[in-house]
C-alpha cells in the first residue's frame, strides 16, 4: 500500500484574497478534503475528489477520520479557518497522532498556515497587534474555567493586548461577560475594545468602544474581541471610524 | 491632485507560497514600493515602478515618507515580512499619521495580513500555538527592560506558551539569556524550547531543546523562539524529528 499524506490546510478567515499558494495548492492535490462544512464549501469541487464534511463540535473525530485515510494511502486535506496552528485543527490532529496506532507517528504530516482572525481583524482596524499581544481561547470546553481567570490576570497584570478567540456560543453565552467583569477589576476603563466579526466575509460588523462602556454581548463565534493594553489608543480620522493601533514603543520610548 | 493610497503589505516569512493573493495585487499595482531592501528585493521588477529601498532601522522614516508620497498622489504599498501588523510597519505607519500633518489622517490606508514568523514556526514544529499564546519583542530599543520582564513574569504565570520576536541582535547578544534566566526561575526546566531560525528560507535551522538545557547564544535576529506551557510536549516520530504541540485542552480537560 502507498504510503498517504495528511496536510491540515489554513483558509484563512474566508475571502480567497487571503488563502495562500500553498494552501490552494495542497487543497486542490487532495484526493481526499476532510473539514467542518463551510470549509470545505469554499473549495471548488474536483472530478474524483472525495469530500468528507461534518460539524464544527468533533474535532478528534475528525482528525482520526483523516488519520485513517491517510494510513489507508490517501492524499488528505484536513482544512480549517483562519491558521490551523492557532486554536484550530493542528493540534487536535496530533492529539489524535498521539493516543493513536504506532503508524500513524511515521505518517507524512505537514501544516499549511494560515491568516488567522486576530490578524484580519488587526489589519482591518489599524495596528492594535504591533505590540506586545496574547491570544486566549474563552472556551471551557476543554480548560476550567480557573485557568481562563488565571490568564486573563496573568495578561492584565503583563499589560498585553488580548485577543478573544471563541468568545461566546449558545452553549457559552455569558464567559465573555465573566471575562470582561475581570478586566474592568484590573484594567483602565478607557482601555479600547474592538468587537470585529466576520471580517472579510459580507456579514463583517466592526463594534469599537472601551473596556468601560463594551456590551460583550455583541460577540457571538464569529467574532473576534480585542482588549488594548495602556498604550493601545484610537487615531481619529475625516469621514470614517477612527483607527486602532498600538506604537512600537512602550511608556513614552527611551 | 488625485488622493494617493498606502497599503501596507505583508510578504510573509519569505517563500511566494506563503503571500496571499491580496498582498502580491497590492505590491504589483502599486506606483511605489517602500521597504527595507531585502523585503522589496522579493518582488519581480515592473516597469515604471519606482522602488524606495531602505535599511531596516529607520521604520518611522520609512512611514514619514511613504505617507509623503501617498499625499502626493502616488499609490504606495510599504512591504514588510511575516504580517505588517504584527511587530512591523502597520503601527509605524499610525504612529507616523498620528504625529504628522492633519491631512495624513484622510490618506486611504490599508493593511494586507499576511503569515507572521510565529505561524510558519509553528507549521513547521507541528502545532505549539494550539493553545493560548502570547507573542513578545525582546527588543528595548523602543520599552525599557523592566517591561520585558514584567511580560515575562505575567506570561510564565499565566502558563502561556511564549513567542518571541527580536531575540537577539549583533546590538543585543544578552537580552535572550536574560528572558531565559528569568523563565528558568519562573517554570519547569523540562518545558519543550524551540529555536526557529528562518523558516521557509533555504538556512533554516531547527532547534529542539528544552528551558534548562537551552543554549539561548543560537538565537539571531531571523529566529522565533518559542517556549512551551505546562501542556506543550514532544511527540516523537520514526525516522525524523519529534514533532512539538500544545494540545486543545488544560489540565487533562473536563
Amino acid at each position: 500500500m502507498t504510503a498517504g499524506s495528511l496536510w491540515v490546510v489554513g483558509l484563512g478567515p474566508g475571502p480567497d484574497c487571503w488563502v495562500t499558494p500553498e494552501a490552494t495548492a495542497a487543497a486542490a492535490q487532495a484526493t481526499d478534503l476532510v473539514g467542518y462544512g463551510p470549509y470545505i464549501d469554499r473549495l471548488p469541487a474536483r472530478e474524483g475528489q472525495h469530500r468528507h464534511s461534518s460539524d464544527n463540535r468533533v474535532e478528534l473525530d475528525r482528525a482520526r477520520h483523516a488519520l485513517e485515510l491517510a494510513a489507508s494511502g490517501r492524499r488528505v486535506a484536513v482544512v480549517s479557518g483562519g491558521d490551523p496552528g492557532v486554536f484550530a485543527m493542528a493540534a487536535a490532529i496530533f492529539e489524535a497522532v498521539e493516543a493513536g496506532p504506532p503508524e500513524w507517528r511515521g505518517l507524512d504530516i505537514r501544516v499549511a498556515p494560515g491568516v488567522s482572525a486576530m490578524q484580519a481583524a488587526a489589519a482591518r482596524l489599524g495596528a492594535p497587534l504591533g505590540h506586545d499581544f496574547c491570544a486566549i481561547s474563552l472556551s471551557d470546553n476543554l480548560k476550567p474555567w480557573s485557568v481562563v481567570e488565571r490568564r486573563l490576570t496573568a495578561a492584565a497584570q503583563g499589560d498585553f493586548v488580548i485577543a478573544f478567540y471563541n468568545p461566546a456560543s449558545r452553549a457559552r453565552p455569558t464567559q465573555i461577560h465573566d471575562a470582561f467583569a475581570l478586566l474592568r477589576r484590573l484594567k483602565d476603563g478607557a482601555t479600547p475594545v474592538a468587537f470585529a466579526r466576520a471580517v472579510g466575509r459580507p456579514d463583517e460588523r466592526i463594534v469599537l468602544t472601551t473596556l468601560e462602556d463594551a456590551d460583550p454581548g455583541v460577540a457571538d463565534m464569529s467574532t473576534l474581541v480585542l482588549v488594548g493594553s495602556g498604550e493601545t489608543r484610537f487615531l481619529d480620522r475625516p469621514g470614517g471610524e477612527p483607527w486602532l493601533f498600538t506604537p512600537r514603543h512602550y511608556g513614552g520610548g527611551r
